[in-house]
C-alpha cells in the first residue's frame, strides 16, 4: 500500500506546514458552524457543539470510511481546541464577525480548497483508488456543512440550487489532484496549484453568483411551444 | 469465521450475477433520490448527490458497522457510476420518469428485496450473529432512503403513518435469510425465493395500500365509552 | 495499550452490574424515542426504529469511532431486544407513560450519567487519550438524542437554548472519569461517584430550569446606551 509515491505525498508539506494549513481551515470552518448557531438561537454549548460538527465532520467521514481510526479529529488535540476558540471568538463577537462576513466567506473559500485537496491525498494514502479518492476529497471538504445543516434542521446549502456553487470547485480541486497522482506529477507545487484553482474558482463563483442549473425542465419548454 | 457455511455463500450466485442485481437495485434507488431531488428544487450536483447517498447510504452503512472497510461503495466503480447515470436520466427526463412513477416503484421494490438479502449475507459472512445480521440487512435496504429524506429535510417517508408497508418486506427477506442459514438450507433458490418475498409484499403493500398501524390510543377509546 | 490501569479499569464493576445498568440506560433512552415517535404520529415500526436509533446511536456512534467493530448494538442481543420492549411498552400504554413523563425524566438523567461515564472508560480502553476519550463519552450519552430528533425533523433538544441543560451535566461526568483516570484514582467508588454527579446535576438543571446563556448581544447592549 505504501509505494514509492506514497512517500513522496507524504513529503509534500513540512508536517508543521500541513498542520497549520490543516487548523486555519478547521477554523474557518468552525466560525461558519458558530455563526449558524447563533443565527438559529442555539446556546452557547450548541454554538461549541455546531462549530466542532462543522470543522472536523468531514476529515471524521473521511477518516471512518478508509478506516483511519481513531480518526485525526480524536487524537489531535488541536483539532478539537480550534474549533472551541472559533466558537468563543463567535459567542462574544458575533456582531463584528458578521459584519466582516466577506472576510469569513474568503477564509472558507480557503478551507474548501485546503480540504478537498488534503482529503484526497490522505484517502489515497490509504489505498483507496483515483476515483474514491477524490470523491473523499470532496466529501472532506464539503461534508461538515452538509451536516451542519442537518443538525440545524435545515436543507444543506450544498443542494440548494439558489446558492452561489460550492461543490464544483472542491470537485475541480479533488481531481486536480488525482490527475497529478495518475500522471506522477504530485509535488508541493502542483497540489499547492490545486489548492488556489478551488480556492479561484470559489471566490469567482461568490462574485459573479455563478450558480448550477436545476433540472431541464421539459414540460415548461413544452407549454410555450 | 469463514466456516463451511460460508464458503457455501459466497457461491450462491456467480459473482457477475450477483453484481448485476446489486448494479440494478442502486440504479432504482437513485433514481429514487433524483426525482425527489428534483421535487426539492435542488441543482444538477444536489440531484447527483442525492442520487448517489440514496444508492449507497445503505451498504455504507453496513460496511462500517460491519468494518469492511474501505466500503464496497468506495472500491467499486461501478457503485460510483451507476448512480450518476440515475442523476444524469433523470435531469434530463425527470418528467417522463415521474410519469412512469408506478414502474419505478415496481423497481425499487426489487432493490429493497435484492438488499435486504445481500446485506444479510454479506453481514453474516463476516461474522455477526443472526438477529444482528437479519438487522443489517434491513438497515441495507432502507439506509439510503432514510438519509435521502434527512438531507432533503423531511420526514423520513420509512417512519411514517401515512406511507404503505416499506420496512416490513425488508423485515420479513432479511428474517426469512436468517432462518435458511440458521436451519442450513440457504442457496440459490432459498436466497432467490426471499428476494421474491419481499418484492412481492411490497408491490402488495402498494396495491392494496396496507399500512402499519400507529400507538394504540387507548385514550380516544376511553372518550367513546 | 493494555496496561495496568486498563485492567483496573475493567474490574471496577462486575461484568453482570455493569450490563444491567447499561441496559437501564438503553431501557430509558428507548422510551424518550418511543414517546417523540408517538408525538409525531409515526407507525408501530417508526416508533420500534426511533426507539433503537435513541438507545444505540451514541453507543454505535462512540464504537465506530474507536475502532470497536462490529459495535456492541450489533453483538449484544440485550441491546437490540430492550428497545423493543420499551417501544411495545409505548405503544400499548402511552398515556399512561406521557402521564409518568416525570418518572421518566429521571431514568434519562440516570441514564445521562451511566453512559457519560461508561462512555468515556471503554474510549480509554481503546487507547484514545483523555480529553478524546471525555468527548467520546458526551457524545455516547447526548449521540442518541441528537440522531432522535435529526430523525424526526427537529432541532435536536441538546442545541436549544429554551431547554434545562443537558450537555453539562454530561461533560462534568465525562471530565470526573478523565480526571480520576489522570490521577489515577478510578475505583468502583469515585466512578460511580461520577455516574451520580451527573445525574443530580441533571435533576437539579429539570428542576430549576437551568439553561446555559446565547451568545453575548453585544448589539442589544449598545442599542440600550
Amino acid at each position: 500500500m505504501l509505494g514509492e509515491n506514497v512517500r513522496v505525498l507524504q513529503q509534500l508539506f513540512s508536517p508543521s506546514v500541513q498542520h497549520t494549513l490543516d487548523l486555519i481551515g478547521i477554523f474557518v470552518f468552525a466560525i461558519s458552524g458558530a455563526l449558524l448557531a447563533v443565527r438559529k438561537n442555539f446556546d452557547v454549548f450548541g454554538i461549541a457543539v455546531l462549530a466542532e460538527v462543522t470543522a472536523c465532520g468531514g476529515g471524521l467521514f473521511r477518516d471512518l470510511v478508509i478506516g483511519a481510526v481513531p480518526p485525526a479529529a480524536f487524537t489531535d488535540l488541536g483539532y478539537f481546541v480550534t474549533p472551541l476558540l472559533a466558537a468563543t471568538l463567535v459567542i462574544f463577537l458575533h456582531p463584528q464577525v458578521e459584519r466582516i462576513q466577506a472576510a469569513v466567506n474568503v477564509f472558507d473559500a480557503a478551507g474548501l480548497g485546503l480540504f478537498c485537496v488534503a482529503g484526497t491525498i490522505k484517502a489515497y494514502e490509504y489505498g483507496l483508488g483515483l476515483t474514491a479518492s477524490a470523491c473523499l476529497g470532496l466529501a472532506t471538504a464539503v461534508g461538515g456543512g452538509v451536516l451542519r445543516d442537518v443538525l440545524a434542521n435545515e436543507v444543506p446549502s450544498l443542494l440548494r440550487w439558489d446558492r452561489d456553487l460550492y461543490a464544483v470547485p472542491a470537485i475541480v480541486g479533488s481531481a486536480l489532484v488525482a490527475l497529478c497522482i495518475r500522471y506522477d506529477v504530485l509535488t508541493a507545487f502542483t497540489s499547492g496549484a490545486a489548492v488556489i484553482t478551488a480556492f479561484v474558482l470559489r471566490l469567482l463563483a461568490m462574485r459573479y453568483h455563478w450558480r448550477a442549473p436545476r433540472a431541464w425542465h421539459r414540460r415548461s419548454t413544452v407549454r410555450e411551444e
